[in-house]
């Protein structure tokens, strides 16, 4: 059966990097993984959070939301249902966790900048996008308090992350899941990585039967590749 | 003193609206007053609010939110901090107030529309926007219906609206505030009105000093005018 | 067809200022519009919000309740269910914008004074009420100031402030709206003005069909006579 | 030492009750114990809670709350807070115990009495105040269904209810404390009984240190005499 | 009618403290009251709450849980529903002010030592098994700080407490009431009592008729001797 | 550098099951990994969730808590803070995933089966001791409606389901991390496998320095052969 999409299995959707869409943000790229579509700002504070005061060190945080119908079906509003769900929690803390895996805190200095990933439109791979995406706010933002000489860009951020969400699909590992192959896929593993190769977060989890050594090594492979891909892609876009 | 943006007093933004822009939506718009942006969807759901049920009329209905950054300064994510604010509450009840304003809820019958409005940018009169921008997504999720011959739109839809914020602003009276406008403001004023020119609402508020009945009449005659403009952009931006 | 209450269209109902009905707090009225009963207290604290300290200025905020069984049917308790709703927080944001409106704060000194408004029986018009009762609640808190040599009341209260609801009933503009009528109603506006006759806000709803500029303008006449009668009624009160 | 209030031991404070102050509850009373003044309303609904359905039984409960400047220091009004605290939830579970103490919840039919308590004024004994000014509503309440033949008054409410706080204070017990007693009392301790002068609640704490056998039933003979002068008060103030 | 236990009146159930069950709690106690288990650990915190800061006394406090399926029917979490319930806050006070009354706040110096009382297993009398294996686990932890130097026990910990439950089931007065028998009693009552018989709380409430002074003094009697009994085991416990 | 516990990279702690540890549970399990208890309950109720009824299948759902002084410091408790943290969340979603991968929801029928994980004392590695002792629970509730001639056991539960957390310490893979080698570890990654040797989870973090593939893969290793003897000593404690 071949994908939904009519993808080659280790086909990526069209991907894009749209810098700067933000008046007042820092750094902001809206970022589209084919019909995914995810607006991240950086936002810049000169204040850590309490537990970090006095530590010489900086923090990178992200908050991560889904606007009401950027879905199929309508969902109910966080803000109005009075707290953030499970769901949300889990992907704005992996968000988190993924940007400062490449930011040195210290070099940052005691200064925080929050990535907010505010999902468009949805369809599968929201945060992976957010992650990708985020990336490119974050690196703008450096790049805004390096021209004011407030920070070293190089100094701060260390490589690259990007993500992306890799499944088996009918049997066959394929890359970059889309919502309709993501609800029908038997298995379903979220890579993030440096631009160097390095792992930063592997979750993988059976959506049916458990998966074998085989195919999580098959989705591996997947994954690698496509974020080499997504890495190229951020490098053209920042023009570096 | 001239107004910062240089406009003249009955000069209104650049206002544009791009219809369906969500792939999910029956309706959806996104409307820009200036440097204000804000995505309007409308959401159609066969289902009434409880206390609507077996009433053979329908609901519309409206949420507010703002991106955190949409704004100068980051605001805290009312998803996080657990409740809207008093304010957020306030502009959605104004939205939904306005758009059963010229919807006939027995002819809708017993079904609701969600208006949403995120403000993915904000630069002063979000409200306002969101209310013009709003009645697009809302005319074209009616349009929606209407094709599928679930209702007939001009039944359910009786007129036009669409609103602005005027102010006395160093003295003078000037039409569609903005953000830096709005701040140094001695008086704020809203207005929704329809097609016809009927009122629907009115929020006058003395930011400092009093006002007076003249300084009021003047900013409705600036109101009457520019949300005749609106009325007209509507009718383009619908083919109508 | 005649009103509910027998009123002629500019007659409101009989008003009562019962001054000191608090052993605690330093200002204190039950006011009394017709069966609208709503206990005003002004709270003095030696302290201002944080944003607000080391600003040399004062605030003047409200809280605005119902009793549960203050109307018709019992009202769940908001702080049974956890939170205010919306309604709410409009009306006692609308208070606090009313009484700033007569307040120099930096003649106020960094100090707060809450105006805390509790319907104990509602018959329409309770904001309205809480904002002409509240007036005089913080008078006598100022006053009890003054008596103390804290501060000088005449440098810190600038105006009277009375606040009356108007509404289109059978199609003719009348004045204070009691429950009866204002459910009936097809339009209802507030209006707060200063006893200089100043407006201070301005609130108009179509409920039913859009209303014109004439009919608006009925409705101010109404409530420019209505109030300045309810500010004589608060001289007399406070025996000025 | 004497009592800050000049009573005697024994002596209670000047109670009474003013029936019929709301105009909308079925059943309303004003019931001052000295300074301290509570609003209690029995309000009638044709529904009982979820796991009582179908059980042919009714339900009486109860609701307690302070107004923000009831007391001495302006209290944060817990629907601000978005909870009700714990001494609020202790109050009116004990306000709702005492009232099925003397309801027949069979002869009621499936239907639910909720008795509001709240209060205007504090001045120490609020809770029993509560209790006592609160049978008075239910009873009038009680009254209202009887004369409408909705229920029969007589078998559904089988005695009085009435509570008194006791104390030592400065090494002596006296009945019905203040709030200046109170906050000096060693231990405190509130009564509830019935016309009978069975007993119902009895809630007693050592402030400071532990209290003997004979302070405790020296406590009881002053609660035993108060309680029985409350219920001859009860039953002048519904003409009995 | 026997007690569903087959124990006599005056019995009650074998209790059993097992000490130092927490790795890392500065004192810990599992208490058992036959099928009653709960889990009592007390942590010490160098700091006091905000209100007691500079006053140079400490404070101890109590927070009381139950597992979800401690009891017969699964309960829902507090966590989850968000927020703790009426009895829940009811209990965790009573169990704070009944440490207190054994505690020299002064001689604790400012610092913060909290009881926590988390139910394993329940069958009737949580709240007294926590309070009695509570001062248990405060023991230990004034010992711990003893050890240290930090402070002196002798000085800090002026009396044992001990708690139980007695009722009148089936007519009858008896002690330390299980589920069975806690469900089916008529009556029922905490005394919370000192090693040296000093009171410190009695909650008595009748859940059927009101119950009479001889009654009450019945179960008193149960309670002193059953307290009596408690204490000689806490002694052997921490080997006095 | 040797681990802190002085065990060998391949040696997981002692691992003890204790059954039938709750008086109420229709299935329970202490579950200790050296000083790591969790207390595991089965909840049976013949109900699913709102969104399933009707559907002939069931569910099986888990909850995760933490006793305020299981850890090191005291924790807030989640009750009394009003909300279930982001890292709670995470956790229980995953051992409802993890056990409905060994559950044929369709054979269970329409019933939910609750998982209730509360952690009594913790050392590192709460989520996959849970997970482990959770599956015996299970199984024992399986069991439970197995004698009972509810449900068939054999057809519901498909296979055994264990977890282990292992990590990069000192450079080094080692297995079942405790809390002093977790603090240290640059790299930790849980994996929840099946009997079969299915993989059901993995979730893996660089908690420093991005990972290797080859890092990865020595912890694969290491959790393949841990989760073997953790399902060897999981059949023993069943008796199968």
């Amino acid at each position: 059966m071949p994908r939904p999409s009519g993808r080659m299995p280790d086909q990526m959707r069209t991907v894009s990097f749209d810098r700067g869409v933000s008046k007042h943000a820092e750094g902001s790229c809206l970022v589209k993984f084919g019909d995914t579509h995810v607006l991240c700002t950086a936002s810049l504070e000169e204040r850590v959070p309490p537990w970090m005061r006095n530590s010489g060190r900086g923090w990178v945080t992200a908050e991560y939301g889904m606007l009401p119908r950027s879905t199929g079906d309508r969902m109910r509003r966080e803000a109005s249902s009075g707290k953030q769900g499970g769901r949300t929690l889990e992907i704005q803390r992996l968000i988190g966790r993924s940007m400062r895996a490449v930011v040195d805190l210290e070099a940052l200095g005691e200064r925080q900048i929050t990535i907010d990933c505010d999902v468009i439109q949805a369809d599968g791979g929201t945060r992976t996008a957010a992650i990708t995406g985020g990336w490119v706010a974050l690196h703008d933002c450096l790049d805004w308090m390096h021209q004011r000489q407030m920070a070293s860009k190089t100094r701060i951020l260390k490589d690259h992350i990007a993500a992306v969400s890799c499944g088996i699909f009918d049997g066959n590992p394929v890359t970059d899941l889309d919502y309709a192959e993501d609800s029908a896929a038997e298995t379903d593993a979220n890579f993030v990585m440096t631009g160097q190769g390095g792992i930063v977060e592997i979750q993988g989890t059976a959506e049916g039967a458990p998966f074998s050594r085989e195919q999580f090594d098959a989705l591996f492979e997947h994954a690698r590749n496509t974020i080499a891909q997504l890495v190229d892609l951020q490098k053209q876009a920042i023009g570096a």
